[in-house]
């Protein structure tokens, strides 16, 4: 799949859509009276009931169906958390300044956009086919910046790819040495850039009057979560495994985004942290619900390698051969595959990309991201990260809150090792400087070094211990300042602190890709026209139901009241379209907000009660009575039936638009 | 109503509440293992539902009745948008600094405090009872500062009770003025506060990596709002009037919260802008439909001359009286009503309060709040204001962008009129640095005063014109300077900027009062100590239904498992409780947490299919078949039936919680 295409498989006019979506306000430059602000939209009304109607599944799908504690943190966050986080000393991105004209530049981007260009121009220069679109991770749409067709090495065209399948694997100095050791160049100054610095992504103000506490805008919402840990458990009355979720906005302060929806400074997450006892492989209980489900996997050897090719396999599988780590993780990834379907992504492009070492946040030990497909290539909509227990551990040695599960075991466990006693009171003026690294060196010995310094003591009086870097390595320890015991006790709880598997959700990138795959093209009326058309599923639709009155005629007035309260009713949104325009046009003006269902009312309605009911992606139509078309329409969104259920049971009408128009 | 109450009545005891509220997990403070920072709050489980419920029907109230357009905009906001808005200048509150201790106070609640002290310590001293909590506008909660019982003159007692009446009412210097005459100190140092200064509420920070583009966090959903309004107008096809709608966070930073969710700096609205054609006194179409609609009004001459008494009417007669401005702004304030009586706030607790001259914000005209009234006295929680065409005015003529409406009118209208011609070329040369002024004062002129300038120019060959401020005030203009024709013309179009209705709620405050309407106490049954009922309406409560099984023995883990996965599909929350304890406790225990309805499944259950189904605030129950029951909750929950149907239709369960535990 090398580029976009349209839900018919036709090739994707990115700016043909996008410039629908504007002018149907789904959403909008933020600010835009003013001149836009980079990275900040505004949803209208169609945006915004798909946001909320994507939301609302998403909750159904997750919180509902396994009892997930839902929270609502603050997204104001003072500093001394987010340092404790490590937010404020890792969350960055490389940037770079350009000494001419002092553009700022975020660094990767950079190399990509520079190594692109110049292989773009090869391929030119060897008379190839270039491909606007190719299938690469993580690449980002940008203009064409007018590259020359110069023909390169086949080591130097080799030695760019391999750079471009790993991009997001290189540091701020690994970024900085390609810059140099490639002589890349700013193309609008040809000046090379200054070399890469850190620059946090989190927005800084300060709370209070006196602007004494520092704080950000939270740049994901998950700290909220591992802050409440000790709480939630509590609500679930103690009981191991559960899930806390939360829906909200969060910021990142982006070095320059460019990308419309993709890449936004302010967006709505979805995020659940599971919490999950490290021990026992992290098993799931309902992992044998979704272990058929069959995945497309891009795991970090193969990215490595230079090389882009998913592998296809049941999650199942996956989890057996160690490619997914656990259950846990293996069952969230197999639930967003889930969900993604049920909103109408594409499954034909969707794929799991695991990050790379240096690829992955500094809380992360395992992480893999579902991409979809776009204009854009490759885009990271949800990652799924295994955090181990590092939030809550940080978090408790921070502030002293016990941030672990204590659990009542079964059965005692009794304990019998050798236990180390140091005679403190002599030890250290003993030793005097080098009193806590000897003990440190004694404290830190296997029980079988024990068992083996015991008999020594018991023999000698006196043990010879190996420490580095005291005397000559060797230290000498009598039995008045040691003493080395086989004891015995009994515990009755373990205490632990949880791993969290985190499932984190990108809505807005979620509903940008779910547009493009579900929009195309249909020739209108005339041929002279193509129309666009999205065909969501009638569940995530921003609206469910347009109500067409053949004219403006007064006539009408009453039965579209009725219709439009009977539908409100039903719990069916609905819009009234009483314009002069034709019925044609008004449907098709209808088919770019995606409506999935249309009715007409027209003079045979106030005679018989009847109206049509016309389906959107196949233009069809049947005529009943209004309560069995609403019905109808019930039974289409809630999914009991399908469209050729209903055409199997009510009555085709056949007379087209052109029909209505006559009467 | 001088103290507030429970929902039986009973003296509400505000820190019982708060402690169950915040064991229960409704909400709790923000970080609070790292300490907290005063006014974040985080919701927990509960209290995220709460707030959902009550959003959704919020959506449904206005939104979905009544075609509303919603958006969802940015947060972040560039300055130049909010000092267009006039909140860079205005949008403050006054602060005191204590010059001994530093600490920051907010002045208006500080002279409250002192004075509400010296009135308390007045009472002592002349033996009245002191009410811990009096019915008085806009009282904040707050500790006793041990005032000392000192009896005061009469006139001063009258003096201090007219200034707390209209405290809203004073700017920075009347409240320093007031502060010097008085003798304010800070109870904690004895010191005087500096006078007061202003200080911007608005959360400051920098969008993009060179921090060049000062930005805030939004002080309110409006503006984005209003950006859009030509696109809105757009996707209205042009119709007028309409209304568009935001859900979404806002941010105020509050100088020293200390009122728990009544106070935040972070703080979910919900705003609608109701766009209206200022001509025809802002007419409503539906507003006879909530004209009979009674409630309760406390205008600013009441307040202004020292009384609280509120006044009963029809809103209908309060418009005819011109007590509320125009119907649209009556319509939303019995709208309003409506809605909050519709999720379960107190109708004896709401009133009306207009806003005085110098309380209202910046940009409104006219302002009457929704006031409900809990254990903190009358608190702000729905805002309606008029804002007339200030903010749409402000940004067109900042941005030059149309943010007008064009209507075009049904009969071209014919305009003859004096015009004034200025001979530019030569006036501007002629009168040098006073020619704009000259011009100006020209073109204020009214069509009699143009009429007579005519006349004398015509005759004269030149006027005398009065311009404040140039030469002796009086300046001489020739005919070859100016002209003044008598013109005619038609206009086919009308253009005009609409003016706004705006309600605006605060969901964390009408959510605090909600728990407080609906909180009262029972007996337990050994009686020893009160247990917290939260009797929301079926269709705010978090979750609405409780799954008890008689014990935790396996054999009913079956049943279970089919009623939850029942109760799931049709829509209805619902929770297990299969912990050890008593069904009683367990009932109890969602009691608090305001679950309406309570399922149990027995050993019956398993024979017959048969469960009990209890009721909270009864505690009643019935018996029935599985499928039954599920059928009653839906019903309970539509509102469709009430309890009494219920038990009427289903045989009631007599057998108490202790038969149960018999078995």
């Amino acid at each position: 799949m090398a580029t976009a295409t349209t839900l018919k498989g036709q090739p994707l006019d990115r700016a043909a859509l996008e410039s629908m979506l504007r002018r149907r306000m789904f959403y909008t430059p933020s600010f835009e009276i003013y001149g836009g602000v980079s990275g900040l939209y505004d949803y209208g009304p169609p945006g915004c009931a798909l946001q909320a109607n994507i939301i609302d599944l998403w909750r159904k799908h997750f919180i509902l169906e396994e009892d997930m504690l839902e929270v609502d943190c603050s997204v104001l966050t003072p500093h001394e958390v987010l340092k404790t986080s490590g937010h404020v000393d890792k969350f960055a991105d490389w940037m770079c300044k350009d000494p001419k004209n002092g553009e700022i530049l975020r660094a990767d981007h950079f190399v990509e956009d520079v190594l692109e260009t110049r292989l773009k121009g090869d391929k030119e220069a060897r008379g190839l086919k270039v491909e606007e679109k190719e299938e690469d991770p993580k690449k980002k749409k940008k203009k064409s910046k007018g590259g020359e067709a110069v023909k390169l090495d086949d080591v130097v065209v080799k030695e760019y790819e391999e750079i471009l399948a790993q991009i997001d694997n290189y540091n701020g100095e690994q970024l900085g040495e390609l810059i140099k050791k490639y002589d890349m160049r700013n193309p609008t100054t040809g000046v090379q850039p200054s070399p890469p610095v850190a620059f946090n992504l989190m927005f800084q103000t300060s709370i209070g009057p006196s602007s004494n506490l520092p704080g950000y805008l939270r740049p994901e919402t998950a700290q909220g979560q591992f802050l409440n840990f000790a709480k939630l458990l509590e609500f679930n009355t103690g009981q191991m495994p559960f899930a806390s979720a939360s829906i909200g906005k969060s910021y990142r302060n982006e070095i320059s985004p460019r990308a419309g929806l993709l890449r936004v400074r302010e967006f709505l997450m979805a995020e659940i942290e599971h919490f999950v006892d490290p021990e026992g492989h992290k098993k799931h209980h309902r992992f044998h619900e979704v272990e058929d489900i069959e995945l497309a996997f891009l795991d970090r050897h193969t990215q490595l390698s230079g090389s882009t090719t998913v592998k296809k396999q049941t999650i199942g599988q996956a989890v057996k051969d160690g490619l997914v780590d656990n259950e846990t993780l293996g069952y969230f990834l197999a639930r967003i595959h889930l969900f993604l379907l049920k909103i109408g992504i594409d499954q034909t492009k969707i794929r799991f990309r695991q990050h790379m070492g240096n690829e992955m946040a500094h809380y992360a030990c395992d992480c893999w991201d579902a991409e979809l497909f776009t204009s854009a290539g490759w885009v990271e909509c949800v990652g799924c990260a295994d955090r181990s227990a590092y939030d809550l551990s940080v978090h408790a040695k921070k502030t002293g809150a016990p941030l672990v599960v204590r659990q009542r075991l079964d059965e005692p466990k009794i304990i019998e090792e050798w236990e180390v006693e140091i005679e403190k009171k002599k030890f250290g003026p003993f030793y005097k400087k080098d009193g806590k690294t000897i003990e440190n060196a004694i404290l830190a010995t296997s029980q079988e070094e024990r068992g083996k310094l015991a008999k020594e003591l018991e023999e000698n009086g006196k043990v010879v211990i190996d420490v580095p870097g005291v005397a000559d390595g060797k230290v000498e320890v009598s039995k008045d300042l040691l003493a080395i015991k086989w004891i015995k006790r009994t515990e009755n709880i373990r205490e632990y602190t949880p791993n969290v598997i985190e499932p984190s959700f990108g809505i807005g990138r979620i509903l940008y890709s779910l547009m493009e795959h579900n929009y195309w093209t249909r020739a209108s009326e005339g041929g002279d026209e193509a129309r666009g058309v999205l065909s969501f599923p009638p569940a995530v639709a921003p609206t469910k139901c347009l109500i067409v009155p053949l004219s403006s005629n007064k006539d009408f007035t009453p039965a579209i009241r009725t219709l439009s309260q009977k539908l409100r009713s039903a719990g069916v949104s609905s819009r009234i379209d009483d314009s002069s325009a034709s019925i044609g046009k008004r449907y098709s003006r209808n088919d770019e907000l995606g409506t999935p269902f249309g009715v007409t009312i027209d003079f045979q309605t106030l005679k018989d009660g009847t109206v049509t009911l016309r389906e959107r992606d196949s233009t069809r139509q049947v005529r009943a009575e209004q309560d069995k078309i609403i019905d109808a329409i019930k039974a289409l969104i809630d999914g009991s039936k399908t469209w050729q259920d209903i055409e199997s049971e009510l009555p085709k009408f056949e007379s087209q638009e052109v029909e209505v128009v006559v009467r």
